[in-house]
């Protein structure tokens, strides 16, 4: 997997348990900066897990909007960045020539909440014409629930350290299509939407995405950029992803764990009506 | 706690239990647009939880780096955003008058990292200056086992849903300071450091900040800059973090659960001597 090379790093530490002092070796989960440039120019800078970089550039121009189909990617080259650090730059080529980042760059002010770059209301989304996701996808509650103990298992055979995020794709039957792990949620969603985007299987309209980490709104958004009709995550999602998935209808699935889950938007995809 | 009540929603949802289908109200983190303004003019937005809003604002400005001092923050003042929503929107006036946020945007383009804003590498971190925290400062490992269960109790306190992580300083009796929460961890951190800011308690140079979720690259900076000698979670942080903590020699805990926890980075502060 030499993917995978670069996603953790092996480093010396002191574990103290009831008194007694000990010096071990642990796994970190890598983090990283990438700086991804469109037309010679940078664009972005995300901290992230080293691996599948070219993905998480071109998921992140889809899912931000910036690109519509794979066709206007002429060309995904990863280089050194400025401070040599081995892979930390990729470079992108639009179809159109020069690509003019600064309208885009003059929204990137986002802070905390990852991935917002402006688009901090529903307002935002719709003008950015997003559409509702298949209406006619349904999935049984049953296959909802096996999905987290596949995760877990695919995870499992890489994971050394419990640092690292996953999303994955599953098809309707409850079978995983592709997971991409990385420190932030947001690249983890940016890596397997850019895999489907390059893979030529966008929009993933009869598909569900499932995130390890809680569903918030750039999550939703994100999804809906991708066309998933269906998001699932093992804890809560925030206020905003609710009405957001709401408005679109996407349907939103919190706390699946076990044999139970919470429907927040669109029950009637994953849910017998009555 | 009037400061608390935008940070939770009640809406209706569907829960799925082993074939059975029922409706229930539930709570959700509030999760909503805060539009920070400098001299009037736009310097950020940033996905959070409302609440404790001013002290997010000069947090964010402190530990970003664009102020040192509270005595630079001539006034701050909540407002409603363009939208209409009330409250989204804090205006921040600095001593010497206008101030250009121009040169920071352009660093501005951060993605799904949060508050890395463009320094995305420990060069740029030693460019800002910031320095090593107190090297006096020791706790005891029995005191610091302590801090998760007390974070928990605070947090009960007042939680209703799943959704939001919090960040809290604690002296080195292990007593409790001060505790905000966020649904983003990094706000948590900036309204904690605003907090400190506006009570004139910076540096924290004898505290120590605990986290609730990993401690990223982001938090690490973010507590140099508010010079706590001392960070701790309950889970594992990235490589970055730990080189990092490393290089500005502050003391860096993961894994603090029970009567356990792992030191990635300056032992003597928390560690006998061997």
């Amino acid at each position: 997997m030499p993917a995978l090379r670069n996603s953790v790093e092996l480093t010396q530490v002191s574990e103290w348990e009831d008194g007694k002092r000990r010096n071990v070796e642990d796994y970190l989960a890598a983090e990283e900066p990438l700086e991804i440039r469109v037309g010679g120019r940078p664009l972005t800078v995300t901290m992230r897990t080293p691996g599948h970089d070219c993905e998480l550039a071109a998921g992140f121009l889809r899912t931000e909007g910036l690109i519509d189909a794979r066709e206007q990617v002429l060309a995904l080259r990863q280089d050194d960045g400025e401070s040599g650090a081995r892979g930390n730059r990729v470079e992108v080529e639009l179809e159109g020539g020069i690509f003019d980042p600064e309208p885009m760059q003059r929204n990137f002010f986002s802070a905390s909440s990852c991935g917002i770059c402006g688009k901090a209301s529903i307002e935002a989304i719709r003008v950015r014409g997003l559409r509702a996701p298949n209406p006619e996808f349904k999935i049984d509650p049953d296959v909802l629930c096996g999905l987290p103990g596949r995760l877990r298992e695919e995870q499992e055979a890489f994971g050394r350290t419990g640092g690292l995020h996953a999303a994955a794709i599953f098809d309707v039957a409850g079978k995983l299509i592709q997971v991409r792990e990385d420190i932030g949620r947001h690249n983890a969603v940016d890596k397997i939407v850019g895999w489907a985007l390059l893979a030529g299987l966008l929009p993933l309209s009869s598909h569900v995405l499932m995130v390890s980490g809680r569903g918030g709104f750039e999550i939703v958004q994100k999804a809906l950029a991708a066309g998933v009709p269906l998001v699932a995550s093992v804890s809560a999602p925030s206020s905003l992803a609710v009405k957001l998935a709401r408005e679109l209808n996407l349907t939103l699935v919190g706390f699946l764990r076990g044999r139970r889950f919470v429907v927040y938007a669109g029950p009637e995809r994953c849910l017998p009506a009555r």
